[in-house]
């Protein structure tokens, strides 16, 4: 077998340093859950147009149309973070609070899973936060996404987590 | 905590009438099965170009082009569809029964898990009609796509249901 | 040179009878425009839950939902149709016309490039039926999508077209 | 023409208060650039790893596989955001500037074409500050992703928009 | 029941010759693996660059990017090959071993499933291929992939493979 | 200002080492085309199963299922290869040269755009041959993907390229 080949023993100890997935193929699937939460600053003015719990922007309803986007976000996530493992998403609830200059997003996402939904949350609520950006920003390019993080997590080996 | 704050109670009451998953999370992954059929009007001048089982258009075999496609949207149908949940598609099979006026498509998928497959076969059985309209739209563009509908659906808990 | 090498021009005659797509590259870029409708029979329980333009069903609002989908479709239709070529969308508008038993979708799509957007307005409207099947489909799952068809087609060389 | 005809003039009254693209058919096309920032608040013990440029989290170098990510998401910009209009990025320039607590992404994009590349550019550097979160979040869950913003905007009809 | 309705028993007759999956809903979910190789020959003067495990290209770190890319691509299988079964990847390992004129490339994936990860260890070893040679063409438009190939597939129940 | 602000103009002397893309935005459009090709060693029994131009696997027609793959990936360039430019795709001929041992492929891309369609090329030929893989592995595991190389390139201001 010449050194050179990928079948060497060698090849094994040449990927310190280089970025690699973490091997969950050993875990036990498991309920697993995460909270997630950002806050946009819309500004008085935008948040001022709420009306039956939605803001309707120059393209359409602003709080409808990011929780479609961040939704199907959620589904994507493997797709968006490199070292993430697909896992079939088994809930997304995005939430609008919305007070008088802006909004609290909150994306929460269930699944059974070898490993947790952290990312899938952070992502679904990270896209409904650049989504309303979108909707509103002929009115407002100021808008500032605030304070991504994660809420909550659990159901995993390494324990429950709250902020 | 503040009132606007992610963790906080008054949240879980602002999402009446906003768009949302269903949560599966709580059911049993069972085995599932779902067909899908819809009807593709070619005009007798293009289906009489049948030959071996296929219809050759400008751009090359048109049955098997949309086999491919359909299969391959299949896969895709938690992506297009807001709030599909994505599943593991075990089997999908389609097939075109030509006549002398057009083809009816068939698609049948399966999978085990916590969900139909529904939307999977709607998808496929769609994205096949579209893919046979595109292969011989050259030819004429007056091709309708007609009567899309599910033909059964098996394994849920909800009970079988066949049209 | 060798008979089989990809540089040899025996090459080049054999691809007779397999798919392939168009040669658009000696084409000028032309505003083009594509019209595309659908009809879905929801059934007159569901059709009579309309109120302010739109049909709230348990997974939320249908036809808003529904634009969505189906605009984000318009976008990927060269993903889903092997042989379209990827065009800059420029201009996508969906609308439902609800009645007594149904809705009727329409799906405008426009850019400015060198083939038609007929397959994007076929795509959108269809992944718009299709949502609102997805959306609807716990209250019937008896709907039907009816007669996707090419509605318009201006702007390219090949005239227009007008069904 | 019946009334519920897709090309009945009727239909053209319906989409008040639907969601929808914005027109950007009839503008011209310019050489366009925005340029969006985030914080992310890495904390000090992880932000005392940094080495040559980056930080090593388990999972790899933290800086290149975030640039990576988040130029690769900076060309999914119109799969992500429902009525963003896809564009064909020019160049993509994603720079990290850490300090004691945290880092600094500042995620620049160009292109020509007839509407703005604000989204790219704040989706770019989202996705690079989510990547940065996973690669580290194994060591710090309560990391914070703070204050994503257009810094600024130019090349468009309405005129440069500078934070 | 007319003859050329789906549910008819002719259907089933007529998909001889037409592209198919292969049905995997009957087969038990086992560990698998697979793990396959590639040779990127990238000539002297490239390869004599390497510092520190990997190559500095015009565009950035050679090995690293393409080890990103590669892990994102095995993720992608089953939206690139048409009849792959969509899979749960839970890891994804790819290894560089440079030496005087060029590197073989290493991907091992494993999963729990009803089918083995071939498709995606190739499709790994196969994009991470590509992308050095993306990061390096600028320097030598001569680069060689060469000798992809399966080194080894374990679990499934045709009994393990080794090349 | 403060010293970590993206506005700062420390920040642009920080990417140093960092991966980026190649900046086009000051390039013209021009026509371009590129060819690559690939060699799949089949083994001498499936090659002589070869008929009327295509080998029939137990999936299906072999060549025509790689030729829609591979076009597919060629549109999908810019999603695998982490700093590729999005490109137009105006043509892709993808042709199948089959022997008594195996099968060349040849694939051809042409656009007009800023910057070339090499990678296309590439790409387009290695999914092409990684489906040929796919839909003949369940014969011969021991197929070898073989000299995946660029035939030429041109149209760009660095000149024409012939291997």
């Amino acid at each position: 077998m010449p050194a050179d080949s990928p079948d060497s023993p060698d090849f094994t100890h040449v990927r310190e340093g280089l970025p690699s997935m973490v091997d969950i193929s050993g875990k036990s699937a498991n309920r697993r859950a995460a909270v997630a939460g950002v806050r946009v600053e819309l500004g008085a003015e935008i948040a001022s147009k709420l009306e039956n719990g939605d803001i309707r922007g120059p393209k359409g309803p602003v709080f409808q149309t990011a929780i479609i986007a961040g939704t199907m976000a959620v589904k994507k996530t493997g797709d968006l973070i490199p070292f993430c493992h697909p896992l079939p998403v088994e809930n997304c609830v995005i939430e609008m609070l919305p007070d008088a200059t802006g909004v609290t997003v909150r994306c929460e996402v269930s699944t059974t899973g070898k490993t947790g939904v952290e990312m899938e949350a952070m992502t679904g609520a990270s896209v409904a936060a650049l989504t309303i950006y979108d909707m509103c920003k002929a009115m407002n390019k100021g808008i500032v996404i605030r304070d991504l993080h994660l809420i909550s997590k659990t159901g995993g080996k390494s324990g429950d987590y709250h902020a």
